[in-house]
């Protein structure tokens, strides 16, 4: 099977690429951008030189001929504007970007500051939380693959929401991404010497996956009030934790807190619940698509402490556009995907 | 006026001798270890190699002779041995250890897991927490220096506290901190390899500093409920980040929430209150003795939003105990403080 | 064909274990290790906890009935003694470790400050420079696999001393390498507050590696002289650039240059010659089994310019290990390698 | 006595302010810039929010009246066309650019490849090389500050040089620089993401300030022959290593090599020779006017090894400015200076 990615010269592409040339059924058929054509992929990105791309424009026709999947890779405000072509062609859509998952007409405005997608494509797109939403996606048309963010705080959230423990109040998300997630492009707040040996929160109170989490706490609990979610820059390239305050519906013990989790992810490869006492750290899922889950339970506060981990740039983008890939074409869900994380 | 420094081979000590060296007032008498006597401060400490101090065995009494002022920046479980020995001579004692802070018995073995120090010495030292505690230190004879992590939370939550704003419950404090913290044995946790590129939680709602800093706002506020305060490890070596959730008595909008920390540490130099809508990055205070806050009201969730930082090894440690000493002496608080962070 | 593994949880180790993990004909048949038996290699790395491999004592017999292959992932001094074991069995063994590189008589000893392996067994171990070796390394038992920095030194010079351009003299190896190198005991010198935002340089003039290089150099060109040769520590985990200053023995330009490189490693699909005017960096060949290569000549000086960059544990450990096991096995050179860098 | 600075906002600005924040006989009279005129200095550099100074045009008349000293913290360039307006003002200049630096004329066009100052202006400026031009700084008009890897350069190769110990042939310098070095504005270079955990050589053969360095070698010997000089960045914000290689015009040993860098430096108290068989880090002389060096005799190859390590924004930069600034206002050499290294 086919694939062509655009915007493949982001750090989004960088992976699908990276794990593309080891996918057993999947292979690359094109790979576009918004600039650069003619040139080659490894021109670029040095790192790639033992491959052999050329970079083509973007045309939504020529690449539905080519491939039965296009993922966007592409920053937030571009697919939406894409979106539309490739709609009527017959090809598959993984959109990597914040633009069609946020199904509430006003809500893209409101916290992207941009214009949204047209409102019926929107609805045409499954929200691609692999883990949670299989059968919806192994259906889809047009897959909006979940923010960095969204994937490890809705993972680590996901047993208390579904299985009747959420009180849908008191979830305070304080999350901690490493620098890749804001993208390739040179800023003053990601400059080496400004960012290295500094921890930075930014966005307080007002980042743009909020709404997106909301969302989806809400289909799975239906009285799940706004949650204080919080970001921030740590100096490393990669990974992410969310830690996660929840106060539950009951007493428990830091056992039966982990069993249920245990139970939840018994089928689910990609997750790996920490043993009783173990918290998981962003490095043991450094370039793999794993996400780790540590919980405990607080007898003097009665809150559940839940640590999420993942590398922000696989399970949090490129590689869960795979897993959604593979579950789309009937694949197993690990193909590709299947490594151990880089360490040290 | 002389000053010895006692566990002077550590990070700590090892700050507190860089400040000395720029103090107008204060004058290093003698350098102390539990071992490496005779051998020179610059002989392992290479950076220190334009300075001249011989390290010297423990001895009180020769300590109190030379010294007005004793810093005992030794890791917890030293102190609480030392502190008989000092407490009868004419000396004042600094420990930068948590060994003293403390007062309700029982509490200290069990956090700490360790042998407490006699309750009669506890109960004579006063909590150094220099902002709030000032009319106290300057009659003190033994000072317990405040954990970094109690700094950082502290002087975050003090104005809601002290100013009538305060529940007492749902406070919520996420704690990151830059490696130093952890001291200069190398362990598994602090080797290089492990770190680097790593974001780590530790002590998962288990931290040693939880009852200081309730202790602390249980003095000034009585109703205070246990927090849930958690820590973790930011691949850096400086630098603390308490970023804390509480819920208030009011409604209160962004501009009002910041006027009242504005305003409570008007006259407290080291304690910057950032501009609205800004919150501080730990680089910011590298290296010296303030402490920036930023705060946010959510007007979503009703949550306030405190973020803080220090420079774990300087207003979280040998920094305030140089303040607090300046305090002991009549001298002005800022006396060989006053310098800017380092930047970039 | 089966593998198996001793020092399974060092960092050499632990990268057979993931590059294995993945590899199309080679399998895991056991891991060993001198402590820890009865573990799960998974319990002490949780970045493996996908796998299930229950660590084994070393017995030399059990393991040449399970696997064709052994791999010494141990550090120096304790394959010189493992190997007599291992060498009257029906085994490949592969030892990652300098404890059978060095031929000469009395050179391991004076370097290393260890007891040798028996010279005999020396005799028998072939040099794995695999881009060099390869027709000696098809016939082998025993492979004295390359230290890291000999990698991408010898691999450098190699064009120079083979295509007849050396003089013998003035060849200066300028090394720098990340900290992994150094292994997975924790020591003051790699604690992460002492080596974070800190360049070291370390056994100056006296680098173990420095013999294994003039030995591989004195064979491809006779009359090769003491080189000089020294290592630094870069605050990064992977990565080693050896920057390299030659005279050779004509004029050139910086084309021919490149092209003699270009064309002596036309058929080697690991060794990636640098375009015209580039040099690599050693993030574009992170966590892959690449060699880049830049070279230039400064027509100023008449000296060459060599850059090379390897990943130090893969490269410069187990990925080269692998690269042998699979000539060693009669597969394709490539088999389980042939990934893309990671990247950022 | 009063200053100013010109390109206050720059790291060399902004290190400039942090020591003259501690200056005691130097006082900041104005800040300037290019741009923000009116906004004040901490509004954009957070670091500095306890300060307070409004950033102003450049006006070299209005300057020379409220200061005795102007330093030019401008990127190359500028300082070439503002020279000229201050010249003929009763004011002193310091500049810290490299646009003053050469004086044979064409060689700035060559290697910055930009237009050079005039050049009877460029022949009254002084090299200020502090500990081996304080005559002639002393009576200069305008200090041509050094450049970084000068700095670190020339300091190490002096005694061999001025001693009467250099052949004038082959001397190898490589150099290693944190990213602080490449300035304030983001590229793609000094992304974070690009150059954390990375390893990068740049400019191969071709840095601007490879004709500083053999400028005033020919000064200390004039048969110096073109030397060979190279740069890397390292993943970290501040520090330089030069790492050097020197055929001397006689055998020699370690101890005795050691005595003459001992002997030459005996009086300066910024240059501190290390023990024999020990060599510097960059972290220990982290945020100081140091320059550490540690040398090396290699019998085997007859080369000497001289490690030179500077903090590139204060021996670098700003605090050898400042040092120029002593000498020149007749103060003691350390004025302002005399700090510890920030450890670790």
């Amino acid at each position: 099977m086919n694939v062509s990615i655009v915007g493949a010269t982001g750090y989004g592409g960088l992976e699908l690429i990276r794990f593309l040339g080891n996918h057993p059924h999947l292979e690359i058929a094109s790979l576009h951008t918004s600039s650069q054509f003619g040139r080659n992929i490894y021109e670029e990105n040095a790192h790639l030189m033992h491959m052999d791309y050329k970079l083509e424009e973007i045309d939504a026709e020529a690449i539905a001929k080519k491939s039965d999947i296009v993922f966007l890779a592409t920053p937030s405000g571009v697919s939406s504007k894409l979106i539309s072509e490739f709609c009527d062609l017959n090809i598959k859509v993984i959109d990597l970007s914040g633009d069609l998952r946020l199904q509430t007409p006003g809500e893209y405005a409101q916290w992207y500051k941009k214009e949204p997608a047209p409102q019926h494509i929107i609805e045409k797109a499954v929200y691609g939380l692999a883990e949670w939403n299989k059968e919806q996606i192994e259906q889809a048309d047009i897959i909006a693959n979940p923010g960095c963010y969204p994937t490890a705080t809705l993972l680590g959230l996901a047993p208390l929401f579904t299985e009747g423990w959420a009180t849908g109040e008191d979830v305070i998300v304080d999350a901690k991404s490493g620098v890749s997630g804001a993208g390739k492009s040179p800023t003053a707040v990601t400059h080496y010497s400004e960012m290295n040996e500094n921890f930075k929160i930014y966005k307080v109170n007002q980042h743009q996956h909020i709404p997106e989490v909301e969302q989806q706490l809400g289909r799975w609990f239906a009285d799940t009030k706004p949650i204080t979610f919080n970001t921030h820059l740590v100096p490393m390239t990669r990974g992410i934790m969310a830690t996660m305050y929840v106060k539950v519906n009951r007493q428990t013990t830091k056992a039966e807190l982990r069993d249920l989790f245990e139970t939840v992810y018994a089928n689910h490869p990609f997750v790996r619940i920490q043993p009783l006492g173990q918290f998981p750290s962003t490095k043991q899922v450094y370039g793999s698509n794993f996400c780790d889950i540590g919980v405990d339970y607080d007898e003097r506060t009665g809150r559940v402490t839940i640590v999420s981990v993942i590398d922000n740039l696989v399970k949090g983008a490129a590689g869960q556009a795979i897993q959604n890939a593979n579950i789309l074409m009937g694949l197993k869900e690990t193909a590709g995907l299947w490594s151990a994380p880089l360490y040290p």
